[in-house]
């Protein structure tokens, strides 16, 4: 089973992918804050624990005071908050033609949950359990465009002082949840764009602006209605 | 796309449903209290909530100061409570031959998501996006003998005074909830155990005493190990 995957034709859905510490947090307020100032409704968010309820599951998950976790019920938690999310922040946003600049999405999930925890080996029926899960939570919404931002995960982690409950898994857990980035890009080419996290803050912003350029015909100015 | 199930070959697994005010707790106890006597290791359980993390689920999902969530988020909520329900407390009881008796298990799901929600018609593939859900969340691990205590929801609804997010529903949804239980018991009749609510509670206790005799040559004795 492929899922087909879904795109609104009004909003424009861009999303930031990657490890700990590449960066995420940065370019996509860099983009939010560009795009705003070209006069584009812009709403920036982030998973988990953008919504009421996501912030309840992201303390449950991120806290390391809650110790250990069965994979799927940590799985289940952030497809959670993804439903809540998609239904009442992405969804509205983009059917009133706004630019939604999210940080992580579904790839988070399908790398972290599914490669990293190795969840995506568990379905009994030839498909992969968790993305059924993950996909399902958000009624299979994609984003126009998903920035990667690449980097070694030793680069990454030594950002931190304090880790938190996924921060602290091991280094392979993390080389593979790189590798799971890399590897979704490269299976869709036309809706991904990856960039070294180790290049310069302005020329990453740069390339992620012009490449987002296209996309902006879906998007309203501030003020304005969906045509 | 049936879900086969998976059954203990050790441990006894006896789950409890029907809707609100049918005498699931009184039952799961009396059945728990009985078996213990007579020197069988029991563990009483019940979803959602019981283990520190689905501690969190019910507060969040049963709350009425939670208010609006959207169905699909409820739905993980409790499968994520599922994950954790079973991988901690019901696997590990049954692989040391215990009695589980559990107040709530997949049914529910089926029953007031699903059903009641109308989550089950959501899937995009001619299976059950809500049933895979909870199917997946529970390794699908079934109950030796699932008792339905079946009671129309105008009786159950009147004992409560206060009324959680769940008790608040439309009767017609109570409806929808009582209906899919009993079609849930017709589909598969060698493990449910159909019983009417009103009945007298010591007959009641009886009926299931009687139906549980013959799954018990797979439970150990208190501190005994399983054979």
């Amino acid at each position: 089973m492929t899922w087909p995957g879904r795109y609104t034709d009004t909003g424009v859905f861009v999303c930031f992918e990657g490890g700990e510490g590449s960066g995420k947090s940065t370019q996509s307020r860099l983009l939010s804050d560009a795009l705003a100032a070209e006069g584009y409704a812009v709403r920036l968010t982030f998973e988990p624990g953008d919504t009421a309820v996501g912030k309840e599951v992201r303390r449950i998950v991120l806290s390391p005071e809650t110790g250990d976790l069965d994979d799927r019920t940590e799985a289940l938690l952030y497809a959670a908050d993804k439903a809540e999310h998609v239904e009442t922040v992405v969804l509205p946003a983009l059917a009133r033609g706004e630019v939604v600049v999210t940080d992580r999405y579904v790839d988070s999930a399908l790398a972290y949950q599914g490669v990293g925890r190795g969840l995506d080996k568990l379905d009994q029926r030839g498909t992969s359990a968790l993305e059924h899960v993950a996909r399902w939570a958000t009624g299979d919404l994609r984003p126009h465009l998903t920035v990667v931002l690449d980097l070694e995960p030793e680069a990454g982690l030594g950002r931190f002082d304090e880790r938190d409950r996924i921060e602290g898994e091991s280094l392979p857990f993390h080389q593979r949840v790189r590798q799971a980035f890399l590897d979704l890009a490269a299976e869709d080419p036309a809706h991904y764009l990856v960039l070294d996290a180790r290049a310069d803050v302005d020329t990453i912003a740069a390339a992620i602006r012009e490449r987002v350029a296209p996309l902006l015909a879906q998007a309203v100015r501030s003020g304005q209605s969906p045509s």
